[in-house]
C-alpha cells in the first residue's frame, strides 16, 4: 500500500486524469482518490463526487466480502492469509476497514502499518486503514465509496473489515455480498464479546485457531454454533449459514472458507438474489444520504441547528409527536 | 370492543371533546379517535395530529408488549388468556395488531371479530384489528399512534400483535418495551417458519402448547431454544432472553410469562435503559417520519414523482451515485 500522498490532496492533477489512473489500476492513484473522497473540504467533495460518477460504471464486478470478529479472534492473520492465497492465485485484493472508534481507541483496526505487512507488500493487494470520522454514517459512506473506487480499479475481491463489537457491522452488511464472522474457540462464552445481532448477519461463521491445543475446542465450538445456526434459518432458505473451522496461523482450512464465500455467492446468483440485494442496498444508501444531507443542511446555520436539537429532544422526551416534528423540520429546510 | 362507528369519522363532534372522552377512558371514543388517525383524508390527518398532541402528555406509563409468533402457534388463545388474567387483576388491557398483509390475505390477524371474543367482552379490555394500509410504514405509524391513544385513555398494558412471518416485527420491536416470541413445540424445525432475525428481537421466548401429548416436546424445545439463546447473548447483559413454556389452552404457565415481562421491565428500569430505549425509538420514529414526509412531498406532483422514480432506479442500477441522487431529490423538494 501507499498513501504517503495523504497530504497531497490539493494536488493540481486534474481529477479526470486521476480517474483514468484509477481505472488503469495504479495503486498510488487509488490511494490518492480515496484520500480525496475522505476530504472534508467542500470543493474536494464536489470534485470527488464527479470522479466517483465517472468511475461508477466500472464498479460492480468484485466480490464484496465483509469480515467481522471480536478482538483477539485473529482477524489480521486471517485476512492476510486469505489475501495471500488469493493474490497467489492471481486475484487482486483490496482490504478496507470500517471502525468509527479507531480514532479514539488509538486505531485498533488497520491503524498499525505493520499489520498485514506481508499482504501489503504484494503487488496485487491494496490495504487502506479506517478513515477518520466522527460518525459511523460518515465513515460508512466513505468506506462504501472507497470500495467502489477499488472495484473501478479492477480489484477482484474487496474485503471490508470491521471490529465486531459495535454498530458498524450492520452498516458493513449493507455494503457487502457476503458477511463472514470470525470467532476463536471457546464455546458459548466466546460470543459474549460479540454484540447480539451480529451472529444474525453472518453468511459464514468461521472458528479460527483450530490448531495445537485448541483444535478440539474449535471443533466443539463449531458444532455448537452449527446447532445454534439451525435456529436462525431464514424462511426461504437460499442459503443456510455455513460453519467452518480454520487455522489462519497454520494456513489450514482457508481454501474451504473461500469456497464457502464462492458457494454463497453462487447461491445468491442462482436465485437472482445478488442483484436484488445490491439494488436494495443502493436504495437504502440513497435514503440514508437523503437523511444525512437534510440533517447537514439543517445544521448549517445556528437557528435551524438549534431548532433541530429542540425538536429531537422534545420528541425523545415525549412532548412532541414525531409526525409534527418532522413537518416542522421539513418546513425549516424548505425556507432555508 | 366497539368500532361500529368506523364510518362515522366525519362526525361533527369536536376533537377537543373527543380527546377529553379518550382521557376519561371511554372505549367508544377511543375507537373513534383511532378511526380518525387511520383516515387518509388530509383534513382528518391534521385534526388527528392536533388531537394526538393534546393527548401525548398523558401517554407513556403503560407496559408496551410486542407479541409475535408463527401462524398456528396459538397467538389468539395466548393473548386472550393472558389478557383475561390481567383484566381479572384489575388491569386495563389494549390489544392492537400490525399486519400489513392482512388486507391481501383476507385478514389472518385480528380480522375475525370472533377471535378473542371473551376478552373482547371484558369491560377492561379493548381490541382493535389491524389497520388497513398499503405500506408497512403507514400501518406501523398508525399502530404506534393508536398505542399512544390507548395509553392516554389509561390502559395499563398495550399489547401489539404481529404475525411473525414478515418484516413487521422489527417495526413492532421499535415501538414496544418488551418483545415476546410465541412458538409451538417442534424443535428446530418449528423456527423454519420464523424469519431469521425475529428470534434476535425476543426478550422472552415462550413455547406454547405444553399440554397433553405435546408437553414433553415443549420442554425439549424450550431447552433447545435456551441453548440457542446463549449464543445470542448481548455484550452488556442487562437481560438474557428468558425461555418459558406454557399452555394457553389449559391456562398453565401464564403467570410465569407475565412475571417474565415484569422482570424484563424491572431490569430495563434498573439500568435506566427503558428511558433510553424509548428516547431512541422516538428519535428513530422522527427520522422515519421525515423520510416519509419528504417522499410524500416528492410524490405530490407528476414531475417530481417521475424524477424520484428515475433517481431511485438509476441508483439501484448502479448508474448514479446515491450521494448525487440525494442532492437532486432535496433540490427538487426545496424548489417545489
Amino acid at each position: 500500500m501507499n498513501d504517503a500522498d495523504t497530504h497531497d490532496a490539493r494536488s493540481a492533477r486534474p481529477l479526470v486524469d486521476l480517474a483514468a489512473a484509477v481505472r488503469r489500476g495504479e495503486r498510488r492513484a487509488l490511494a490518492r482518490a480515496i484520500t480525496r473522497i475522505e476530504s472534508l473540504r467542500h470543493d474536494h467533495q464536489a470534485e470527488a463526487e464527479a470522479m466517483l460518477e465517472r468511475l461508477l460504471p466500472h464498479a460492480g464486478s468484485a466480490i464484496r466480502l465483509g469480515i467481522s470478529g471480536a478482538p483477539g479472534a485473529g482477524k489480521s492473520t486471517f485476512i492476510e492469509e486469505l489475501g495471500l492465497r488469493l493474490t497467489a492465485a492471481g486475484k487482486r485484493v483490496a482490504v478496507l476497514a470500517v471502525d468509527p472508534s479507531s480514532r479514539r481507541s488509538g486505531g485498533s483496526i488497520l491503524g498499525d502499518k505493520t499489520r498485514m505487512a506481508r499482504l501489503g507488500r504484494e503487488p496485487l493487494a491494496f490495504i487502506r486503514p479506517s478513515p477518520a470520522g466522527e460518525t459511523l454514517g460518515g465513515v460508512a459512506r466513505r468506506t462504501r465509496e472507497a470500495g467502489l473506487l477499488c472495484e473501478a480499479a479492477g480489484f477482484d475481491v474487496v474485503v471490508i473489515e470491521t471490529v465486531g463489537v459495535g454498530q458498524s457491522e450492520t452498516a458493513v452488511a449493507e455494503m457487502v455480498d457476503s458477511f463472514l464472522l470470525l470467532l476463536s474457540p471457546g464455546g458459548g462464552d466466546e460470543l459474549q464479546g460479540i454484540k447480539r445481532g451480529i451472529v444474525e448477519l453472518a453468511d459464514l461463521i468461521v472458528v479460527n485457531k483450530a490448531d495445537g491445543a485448541l483444535r478440539s475446542a474449535a471443533m466443539l465450538a463449531a458444532r455448537d454454533y452449527a446447532n445454534a445456526v439451525r435456529f436462525l434459518r431464514p424462511a426461504t432458505a437460499a442459503w443456510t449459514p455455513r460453519v467452518l473451522t480454520c487455522s489462519a496461523l497454520e494456513g489450514e482450512g482457508l481454501d474451504e472458507v473461500w469456497q464457502g464465500v464462492l458457494d454463497h455467492r453462487a447461491a445468491l446468483e442462482a436465485d437472482g438474489l445478488l442483484q436484488r440485494r445490491r439494488e436494495r442496498q443502493a436504495r437504502s444508501w440513497l435514503w440514508s444520504e437523503v437523511q444525512a444531507a437534510l440533517a447537514h443542511a439543517l445544521r448549517s446555520d445556528d437557528g435551524s441547528r438549534r431548532l433541530m436539537r429542540e425538536l429531537e429532544d422534545a420528541t425523545a422526551a415525549g412532548r412532541l409527536l414525531p409526525t409534527r416534528a418532522a413537518e416542522r423540520l421539513l418546513a425549516t429546510f424548505r425556507r432555508a
